[in-house]
């Protein structure tokens, strides 16, 4: 049995809607990141990083969200989540995952988090700021280079659509407009239309 | 034929050294990141994010170092790089990949690249402060909960050991004392050893 644990707004939404869509058995434990239960003593002897998401697994514990994403895709083949017989197209599916979350998500993070990288309240203010620009140029990027439509990797749905819909979900509030982004828009409605999806929304709603 | 662009110095590094100890048959070409190479028209064709590493196939180009170092082991199998035919180990092996990715790297970067997040010089400025900090609190992660020994997923050689050889090797220079970290020091000079380590050093200097 499989068991995620969570927080809502974060990046676990990716790996929740993936066990979704796998047809996988899982519970999934939402972590309260107000009382700060991610760095709980409980929590950290689960994570040492004191972040979301994790993956309880009858063989150890998974983190990291291309990592979980690759790992249901391989455990439930049956729900063709990835081209898993085909190593360059797996690339590809990886390469996209990789860049959202060291590039899109580390661009995010300097919005809330930026005392992970400075010391300065200046500094955060001045991080804050920026996060409107690097968004959208980081956007930019997947719209005109990377989304091929309509899903991520064209006909074929996979683990990278799950997780670009959770981290468009930011633009919104990083003050980004999305009708600048056609394509991920359209990617979003689709997105949201599917059962896993409003199933997992609901969850952790 | 495989053909990868670099820059010494560079987190390219751990592909190459895939590459060589996969026994691929590759060229290697070296951008000029101070003529801003990397962000030539030409080069830009290539990656339009201007970032090393890429890797140009037959199939097509890819980038990311997780996702290029999860190729070079799915496509050359005899070297046994990574654990293929078992998704859990292989998820840990992507899940310390990805750390290394979306933390490590980025907790470096913000020594020389504040620009990429930020726009005043005094945020640069606390920005590279912070990093001896942060990079000694990685690697001191590393070195409790991940690192198994003598390799990083304990006895077998994987696409975790060249990775975390080439942002070790970025700690002198990021002001944290090897000498506090035993198994990640022994891991440097375990990999210094290895003959497709020396020839890609040698190739890259």
């Amino acid at each position: 049995m499989l068991k995620l644990y969570y927080a809502p707004g974060t990046c676990a939404l990716a790996s929740h809607i993936a066990l979704q869509e796998a047809g996988a058995t899982y519970t999934a434990e939402r972590l309260d990141f107000k009382s700060n239960q991610q760095n709980s003593p409980e929590y950290l002897a689960i994570n040492p990083k004191g972040r979301v998401p994790s993956l309880v697994t009858d063989r150890g514990i998974l983190t990291e969200t291309p990592a979980m994403l690759a790992f249901v895709a391989q455990s439930f083949p049956q729900a063709k989540l990835a081209p898993l017989d085909d190593a360059f197209a797996f690339a590809q599916v990886q390469a996209f995952n990789s860049y959202l979350c060291s590039t899109v998500h580390v661009a995010h993070a300097h919005k809330g988090r930026g005392y992970r990288w400075a010391s300065d309240e200046a500094s955060f203010a001045d991080m804050k700021r920026k996060v409107p620009e690097t968004m959208a140029a980081c956007f930019s990027l997947i719209e005109r280079n990377m989304l091929k439509g309509p899903w991520v990797m064209g006909e074929t749905y996979t683990i990278c659509d799950p997780y670009l819909f959770t981290l468009s979900g930011w633009l919104e509030g990083d003050s980004v407009d999305i009708a600048t982004l056609p394509k991920v828009a359209d990617h979003r409605k689709r997105m949201a239309e599917r059962p896993a999806v409003k199933k997992v929304l609901a969850d952790e709603s």
